[in-house]
């Protein structure tokens, strides 16, 4: 039995973020009834990738979860949701601020009709302030969180990262919140609110380099591959890629150099210990010299000489050759699940290991409208009155 | 009340990564006992940036904490960790993989002691695979699940993203799997094992990246602040720094048009979708006429401009500008904490916002040892045997 297990959620995220905190509580139990448009269903179902005309990244994002199609601009459509409140634990979305409650299921009403729901919204810049209205993608909420201006080269410009980690980080904390909430009614409390925006994750991650501003008025310059704290910490070319190093104590020193033939080195006081080393990094020629050296031999020779030495360095791996690795293979990092439409989609497998609870992947996504009569007699509604809705389009059925 | 409390947690985390986990389950509520090295602590005590002689970061990542100092090396040290466990819910980790059993106070041994005990590990590359043993930096974590090779410019070299985002991704993971298997163990379940690596954990995050790579064989180039579904989509210079902008739809870029003065863009057939806009974003000069705008206003007022129209718009703000924002103030993710050694101590404030059973921090980080005292007496040991553990070194407590 999965942690999650007789959890219920109304699902009305859309695309990615909040899709993807609910995804994390199915794999682990909860029973996660999307919400989407009739006919339509969430954008996500029409995105690239795809397998033919079919979105593998649909296919990746809603793994688990049922679907109900309901027009949520009609009254009669409104009408079940609140119905559908009544019997669950959570409705968990990421609109735009102020969404819901134009639709009219805004959470201070949903809340009135079951007290012990939880609500949890995810947003660009959350619930309130100033900015609380404003249309946010992920770039823009790594630029205001100033992630943006850490990443990159200090000559140049600032560089998004490789991947939408606004909406993800703050999916998982959307994803911790909503079981912390969960874990309070349990205990005998009420639902509540949960909050969480995009740009708030992303600039609670800039830790001591916000610190060090606020205390010593540092303006962190964006380094590259470098970091603040230790040297060398960068990352070299080879002879077919580039390979990642860090070395922080004076014994990893001396045996990175000696490994790399570098024992010259060893007797220069410029590079005597770290901070020395870190002072006469660039000036001082140490990255050249380091670099000679790594362009000469191939990204995972490098690893292996210094890995055999307990030295931190990975190649920097393509995705192909991550996901052809024998390690994230052992890790059942990519998993496949078995689609109605497509046959065997890949995807991400679970990052959190439970030994013996272990999160899995029991249903592939739903097709729109999959669970929407059944669904819909569980809370009363009878075949006759279903057709009706459905001849009405208040509700979409799969076909 | 808040959510976790009630639940114990016996914290071995060093510096960084599950240090964060912990955190995290203060805020909510559990009593956090970090275990450290006695007379020395754990070694983010030492690190940069420092207020004076004390470390900011430790301030930070350790509040809301306990400290207990013990020797894990004596057999009297190990046995205080075999009784306290009996009194936990929770050890958390972030040793090199088989260091808690060469210690001798591994999972098997303590889930013999403990059953209900929850166990969680995060490390470079997981408990299992060729790479388990490997040492790993952040950086050599980005690499190897091939975030780094997604970030930076298609012809330069990859850029490491501009936090230690594999420590705090699997931190986040980890502790919403200690979540989980709490949960668990109170409908009745046994304990359980929780392993998360920070490479799995970026990895996960590849998405579509990945999916696509499955499917249909392309290899992601990195492409700097670009987006492969949408253009434009992408961070320009100004007279005073960057901007992103983010411009999907095609209302969207009819408004963005009229609102720089481009209106003679819309007339362009090169530019009617938004599929034909990435086309020739760069070839088309698409991205040099957007930019020969934008870099005769200043960040600010090209925000302001964009934003009236709903277009998704952020200025990239150094760090202090984003502390400083209203925005981030209003939404409390600047707190100060008031400490005993160095005062009011700045650091990032809570994510997850809960209405009603809200994350606080209830104490600063401890000082080391502070409560090895209170906690012996606890669990059975006399004045006089605390005094002769201390004596031998066996245990700090605070002076």
């Amino acid at each position: 039995m999965k942690p999650l297990e007789g959890i219920r959620v109304l699902d009305f995220s859309q695309i990615h973020g909040a899709t993807f905190s609910t995804m994390l509580l199915a794999d682990f139990g909860a029973e996660v009834i999307k919400v989407e448009k009739v006919n339509e269903g969430d954008k996500l179902r029409n995105l690239a990738p795809k397998i033919d005309d079919y979105s593998a990244y649909h296919a990746y994002l809603n793994r688990g979860k049922k679907s109900i199609a309901v027009d949520l601009k009609t009254e009669e459509g409104k009408d079940i949701i609140k119905e559908m409140v009544k019997h669950v634990d959570v409705v968990c979305e990421n609109f735009k601020y102020g969404t819901m409650d134009k639709l009219g299921i805004g959470y201070e009403t949903l809340s009135k009709i079951n007290p012990k729901l939880v609500y949890a919204s995810l947003t660009g810049y959350g619930r309130s302030g100033e900015k609380k209205e404003r249309a946010c993608f992920d770039n823009t909420a790594q630029a205001f969180s100033s992630m943006l201006d850490m990443t990159g080269y200090g000559g140049g410009a600032p560089i998004t990262m490789g991947a939408q980690l606004g909406n993800l980080y703050g999916g998982m904390h959307l994803a911790l919140g909503i079981v912390l909430a969960v874990i309070n009614v349990r205990k005998g409390g009420e639902g509540q609110m949960i909050d969480v925006s995009a740009s708030d994750s992303l600039f609670s991650v800039l830790e001591d380099g916000m610190v060090d501003i606020e205390f010593n008025g540092h303006h962190h310059i964006r380094n590259g591959n470098m970091s603040q704290a230790i040297a060398p910490y960068d990352t070299y070319a080879t002879t077919d890629g580039f390979v990642s190093i860090g070395v922080s104590t004076d014994d990893q020193w001396e045996k990175f150099c000696e490994a790399l033939g570098l024992e010259d080195l060893l007797g220069d006081p410029r590079y005597a210990t770290n901070s020395l080393r870190g002072e006469h990094y660039l000036d001082g020629g140490l990255r050249d010299k380091i670099e000679a050296i790594t362009m000469t031999k191939t990204k995972f020779e490098i690893e292996e000489i210094l890995s055999a030495r307990k030295i931190p360095c990975g190649s920097v791996c393509t995705a192909m050759e991550a996901i052809e690795s024998e390690q994230l293979k052992h890790r059942q990092m990519v998993i496949t699940v078995s689609d109605p439409v497509v046959g065997e989609v890949s995807m991400p497998g679970i990052v959190a290991k439970l030994s013996q609870t272990p999160g899995t992947v029991t249903k592939p996504a739903p097709v729109l409208g999959e669970d929407t009569g059944d669904l819909l007699k569980e809370i009363g509604y009878d075949d006759s009155k279903i057709a009706e809705l459905k001849e009405a389009s208040v509700i979409g059925t799969a076909k």
